[in-house]
């Protein structure tokens, strides 16, 4: 059933019939639309070529062990390489170890359009996460290749260097990485530096693999979306709306340690009630008020922490999520100030700490409209959405507009052997990456 | 002012002056209130012996670590067989390593009145648990002895061996140590069984300690209270209406690990929201309904417990202490009830696995009426209440109707080197112990 309506979508799109409103941007588009319609990646090649990557760093349980910098890492990266080249690709790796694959535009003199993702894993990762993206890049190229399609923009096909461990190849590009990440010793065993050198790359002349705010005409990376909004609601394709903006707080309550038998309820200064009170209230208020933000307790002691003792002093973990930093300092504040509530409440103290932040990184608009459309065109179901977790498209959102593409996990399964998403799922992704990639060569300058 | 009081209450007491009611059973004993009312403690010895009992285990912080079974308690306990022999007891020590002193009633087929309590402490113990109570009935001895008291029951002063490491040498009188318990390895390093060897008893003979069921008129303990109740009441006397009984459990709460980021708050199952809510019931509920019981979650650990990460276990203990075995549980009841709630409300499952059971010891009613006329009639403000924590007096209560008496434990601290009584407190207790002690001899066959 689900086949068969995907053809009948698939016919529907090579006719150029299509029953939804075209909006300003696209009108300029259009004009491409119905020679663009009929060319389709293959519908085999990019599971074999992902099937064929699992042997890299396959562990027992099916997933992977590819840390960025590893051997199982190396390899791989040699048979990327080969697919980059076999698409027609110029490959060079710049200083950050990012591999880029590079196919010439008609006009030379307009900036590039990148495209592309990640190979490396987490421990015990899956055989999605990143490789969707990059192969699925690569298998656009070879497609416009074997049917002899030349775009307007130089295209770049990049595989960023260690995304899992702190996107050091995405954040070279666009001059974020600091002196001391080179020292920091990855789980490979390695230093991010020398994982660098080790993978054709040069720590010491990073700033060469670093381009300038006008160099990129734009960014368009693929992914599998780690979580389960799409599997739950049958959509086809996300539209990132952004990656989110995180920040972590460290959160002390303090109460006072006591005899648990020997302390009257009405007489107790229990920080961990308090603490209760407190996730109760994160919870409650991040899930009632309008929007798509998150907020996670996810760490918690309770001290001394015996079954016979008041606990006096717990600690917790506070994070937030949202497209909007204002957002998350306006949700942060709420609950901070509830804090001040509960500290009445139960004769303790709060104390918040902030130990981390990453800022909102949003996509660009006519990007979001692109995909949107492709996915139409292609008559897929598609839904706007922000990225709860980071990308490399994050970093590139500092040089030049980007857009992100999502692909359902089923399950919402991530950073697991159990990661999974169809062959049709990935199917469609990598045709709704071609057909936005081609309205965008058409659309930027 | 308070010393003046103190003193203007005594005369009152020495005057036979009362203006309480006397209830029937007191009446039996108002016979011999004017007599005795003229004899006190002496004012300044029993503080003078508990300073000096400090130094056996003295640690840095003035708290001590006098360890079961450990030099320290050695020590100490030959300290105090030298201050009962001085008090005109005969002392022996019996194969639970209990030291024993008696002295015989003017009645030879009267059974034992017993006083005591112990001078072990836990590791960076306070100088006043248990041996206020030990070195006070030493005291009442030597009162009597110097005031040639004799009275009709023989009397024992009992230093029972092991209270902290589990009331071994009590738990033996009424044979309830378990053959397994003498191999424990106590913080001394030594096991019980070896332990009791060192201190002069005889583990495999342990029977030989065991009392009949019918060979005790009861006992009588002056214990701090361990709890800030008294001290924040200004109360001078705690009148123990029985030592509560325990029951502890260790709770699995079970939701679904998922991505912080990419998990909207609606879709999760997170088993730390959920034990909020289960904490917060405990405590509410604890606090509202009538009564002296307790509730306590002391421990809680979070799984996988990373900022990032929506936690999927949860494990928490649940302990709840009541002088009613029934009441605690008819609560246990009432919030495993309320858990199928919080699990419906935020998808989890919860395991309730008890691990723990102590059964309550209510004191005895004549007991209690003893203590609060010799409270009165010394001009002392007392209060009934339950004792939160275990004493030896719980292991007694098997075998004879008990009665405890408790003085204030400045700011409730206790097992701590800041543990402390004032001199007049502890004064204070001695005196209703030696009063208590003479009535209950004129009450009891």
């Amino acid at each position: 059933m689900y086949r068969r309506q995907f053809v009948n979508n698939y016919i529907k799109a090579f006719l150029g019939v299509s029953f939804f409103p075209v909006n300003n941007i696209l009108s300029l588009i259009n004009k491409n639309l119905f020679l663009q319609s009929s060319i389709l990646i293959n519908n085999q090649r990019i599971n074999r070529n992902l099937d064929k990557l699992k042997s890299f760093g396959k562990n027992k349980d099916g997933g992977i062990d590819r840390l960025a910098f590893s051997d199982a890492d190396r390899d791989a990266r040699k048979y990327v390489i080969k697919l980059m080249e076999d698409a027609g690709l110029s490959v060079t790796i710049d200083t950050a170890a990012n591999i880029i694959g590079r196919m010439d535009g008609k006009e030379s003199k307009l900036k590039t359009i990148m495209i592309g993702s990640h190979i490396d894993s987490v421990i015990r990762g899956g055989n999605y996460d990143g490789q969707v993206g990059s192969l699925g890049a690569i298998e656009v190229v070879k497609t416009m290749n074997e049917n002899n399609i030349q775009l307007r923009h130089p295209i770049e096909v990049v595989i960023f260097s260690n995304e899992e461990g702190g996107k050091t190849g995405s954040r070279a590009m666009a001059n974020l990485v600091e002196d001391f990440e080179l020292n920091i010793v990855t789980d490979s065993g390695h230093t991010i530096g020398k994982g660098l050198s080790l993978n054709g790359g040069d720590p010491n002349n990073l700033v060469d693999a670093s381009r300038g705010s006008n160099s990129l005409a734009g960014y368009l990376e693929l992914h599998i979306e780690q979580g389960e909004v799409l599997d739950r609601k049958q959509i086809d394709i996300g539209i990132v709306e952004g990656i989110v903006g995180i920040k972590r707080w460290n959160v002390l309550v303090e109460g006072k340690t006591n005899h648990a038998g020997t302390t009257p309820m009405k007489d107790r200064s229990d920080s961990l009630v308090a603490a209760s009170s407190f996730i109760q209230n994160v919870y409650s208020t991040a899930k009632s008020i309008e929007g798509t933000q998150v907020a996670t307790v996810g760490r918690i002691k309770a001290s001394p922490g015996a079954p016979n003792v008041i606990p006096g002093e717990t600690r917790l973990s506070l994070e937030i999520r949202d497209l909007e930093m204002d957002k998350i300092d306006m949700l942060f504040d709420a609950f901070q100030k509830k804090s001040e509530e509960i500290s009445f409440s139960y004769n303790v103290d709060f104390q918040f700490d902030q130990f981390y932040v990453s800022e909102a990184a949003p996509t660009d608009q006519n990007f979001r409209s692109i995909i949107d459309r492709s996915a139409k065109d292609l008559g897929l179901k598609s839904y706007r959405m922000p990225s709860g977790a980071g990308h490399d498209a994050q970093s590139i959102a500092k040089l030049a507009p980007v857009g992100m593409i999502f692909i359902p996990s089923i399950n919402g399964v991530s950073h697991s052997p159990k990661e999974f998403s169809t062959p049709m799922q990935i199917i469609n992704g990598v045709n709704v990456l071609f057909r936005s990639l081609r309205s965008l060569d058409g659309l930027l300058d």
